[in-house]
C-alpha cells in the first residue's frame, strides 16, 4: 500500500550458478529467503564468473542488493 | 557512414518481462520501435526484478538507454 | 500488476522552488503531468541552487528522473 | 573516544513517509533502533518517491546507511 | 529571474562532426534547436570518435545533455 | 553577463544543523559568506546525520560546493 | 593457493554475439585463451547491442575486464 | 568448489585502530569472525581518519565489505 | 624531484571563455596563477556551457582542479 | 558486419601534446596504430595537463581508451 | 559537541613520501596543520605513486579531503 | 620533459602478498617491469584481500593500474 509509513532493509547476496546469470539470481534469492521474508526486489550489481581450465565459463557470480520490508 | 554530420537522440526505457533478461530487453525496443524510427543501439542500465510471494523472480526490470538517429 | 509485460519511460526534469527541496519536487511534478499520463515514481539526482545577493537560498534546483508507463 | 579499538557495522534501510525527507529518515532509524543499539550516523543514498494517481508524492522513500558500534 | 517558480527538462543527444569538439557540440545544438524552444545550458557526458582505415579521427561523437525551460 | 570571459571558484563546506536540510544548507552559506563575496550557487554532495541517544536525529550535515565569482 | 606471491594482469575484451548475454562472454573468452594461458576470472564492465532494422537485437556486445595469472 | 551452487553474502563493517590501515583492516576481521563463520575476502571500500589535537593522525578508520558463503 | 617529502594542494576553478574548451582552461589558469605561485597540473572534472538565443553556445564553462605545490 | 560473431580488444593510451586536446588524440592514435590493426573506435576517459613556469598550459595529456578487432 | 550550529570546511591535498601510505597521510597533514587551526578527520581520494628506474616505487603520493572546523 | 609530444599506455595488475598493502604494490611492478621498460607511475583502484581459515588477513590483492612510456 503506497503512503502507508514502513522501512526495507537492503541486503547483499551472491549467488553462483554454472548455467547462467538468471539462474545465478534464482540461486541467491532461494537462499535468501530462508531466513528473510517478504523478499520485494532485488538489483543487480555486479556480473563475475569463475573461467575453468578449459577457457569456458564454470560459474556465474551474481551480486545483488535484495530488498524486504521489515515487519512491525 | 562514418564522417558525416548527424545527430543521435538517447531515451531512456524500461522493459519488464517475466522471462528473463534479453526478453526485457527485447520488450522495451518492441515498444520503443513503434513511436521512433531507426534505433541504433541500446546501453543496459540497470537490472532489477520483482520477487514474488514464492520468493522466486516474477519479473524482470532492464533498464535501457536507447539511441537513435534524428532525421533531418 | 507484477508479471506482466509492459515498457516505462523516464525522463529527466528540474523543478525549481524558492520554498524548499520537497516544494521543488512537487513542482517538477506538477509540470510532468501536464503532458505525460501515469507518473509511476521519481529519484532525486541532484539538489543544486542559486544563492540571493543576500547569500541565502533564492532557489532551490532538484533534478528528477521521473518514470511514467508507456500506455498500449 | 577516539583512538581506541573498535568496530562498527553498517546497514542499509529505507524510510518511508509521506511527510517529507527528514520524516522518512526518522521513520527508518526508529524501526532500525528497535533492533540495535548505539547507532551513530546515517548517510543518504538515495531519495526516491511514488507518485499518487493525482500526479502529486505520495511517499517519500529515503535510502540511508546506518553505522552502529559493534558491543564487545 | 532567480526565485520563480519553473521546470526545465534535459534531454541526451550526440552530436557527430569531423571537425572537432566543439564542433560537434555546434552540431548536436543546431539539431535540437529545430525541435525545442529555449535551449538554456549544455553538459558534456562522454566524448567519442570513430577512427578510420589510415588510423586518425574520422569522426567525433559527443554526448550532451541538454537543458530547456518548459513553457507554461 | 553570459559570454564575458571570468572564472569561478568552487570550495566544500558542510552545515550543520538540528532542525532539517535546508536549515543544514542555510547555516554553511551564512558561514561562507562572511570570507567570500559574490556567493553564486552551490551543489549538495551528500546529505549525513548524527543520531542521538534516543534514536532520533540529533544534527543534519549537509556536504555542498557553494561557487563564487573570483573578482578581477 | 592463497598466501603465495602472484601477479594478475586484467584486459578488456568485448565479446559480440547475436544468441545472448552469456553466449558473448563465451565468445570473448574463446578469443582471449587463444592467446592468454590461465584465464582466471571475468568482471562484466557493460552489456550494450546493436538493433536491427526490424527494431530486435541484432547483436549483443557485452564489454569483459579478463583477470590471468602472469607466469613466472 | 568452483562450479557447485553456493550463496555468499556481504556486509559492511569499519575497523578502527591507530596502528595503521592493515591494522584497521585486521581489528574490523577479528570483530567479525565472532559472529560470523567462513569469512572468504574482504574489499576496501573506504580509508577515513580522525587526526588528533596534535595534528597527526589518531585512528584509521576502514570501511570494509566482508564476504561469507551461507551455510547449507 | 621525486623522492622527496612535499605536499601539494588541489583547487577547483571554472575557466568560461566563448572560444572553446582550450580557451576556457587557459582562462581558468590565468586567473589561477594571480594568487598561487608553482601551478602544476590541472585536471578537466565537467565541460558545460550555455546557449544563447540562437541556439549556438555562447560560452564554455570547463571546471578544473588545479594542483599546485606547498612551499615549505 | 553486424549480428556476426567477433571480439574487441580496448586499450588504455595518453596521447600528450602542446597544441591541444584533439591533437594529444591524434598523437595517441598514431602511435597505437603502429602496433594495432584495425582501430575501429576510441572514448576519452580523461583530459589532464601540465602547467608551465609562466602558468599556461604547456602540454595537453588526454587518457583514451582505443577499441580494435581482434582477427581470426 | 553534537547538535549545536556549525561549519565544516574541507579542502584537497596531497601529501608524497618515499615511506609509505600512512607516512604520505602524515606528510600531508603536518603540512596543513601549519595554515590550518582545528583539523577533525581526513578521507583518503587516491593513492598514486611514482615508479623509480630501478622499478620500484619511490614516492607514494595519497590525496586527501581534510575537514576542518570554521571558528566563529 | 614536458611540452614534447609522446603517448603512454596504462595496463592493469593486481599484486597479491601477504605482507601488506606496499608490499603487495612492489610484488606488482617486480613482474611488470620484466616486460616494460620505463614504468613511470601507478594509480591504486582497489585493495581486496583474501581471509584464512583462521579469520585473519592471507593475502592483500592490490589492482593497480600501471602506466609507461611508448618508446619510439
Amino acid at each position: 500500500m503506497y503512503g502507508s509509513e514502513k522501512v526495507y532493509k537492503k541486503i547483499e547476496v551472491i549467488g553462483v550458478s554454472k548455467k547462467g546469470i538468471e539462474a545465478a539470481i534464482e540461486m541467491a534469492l532461494s537462499k535468501a529467503k530462508k531466513t528473510v521474508h517478504k523478499l520485494s526486489w532485488f538489483e543487480v550489481e555486479e556480473i563475475h564468473g569463475h573461467i575453468g581450465e578449459d577457457g569456458t565459463v564454470n560459474e556465474y557470480q551474481v551480486l545483488l542488493k535484495v530488498a524486504f520490508q521489515l515487519e512491525d
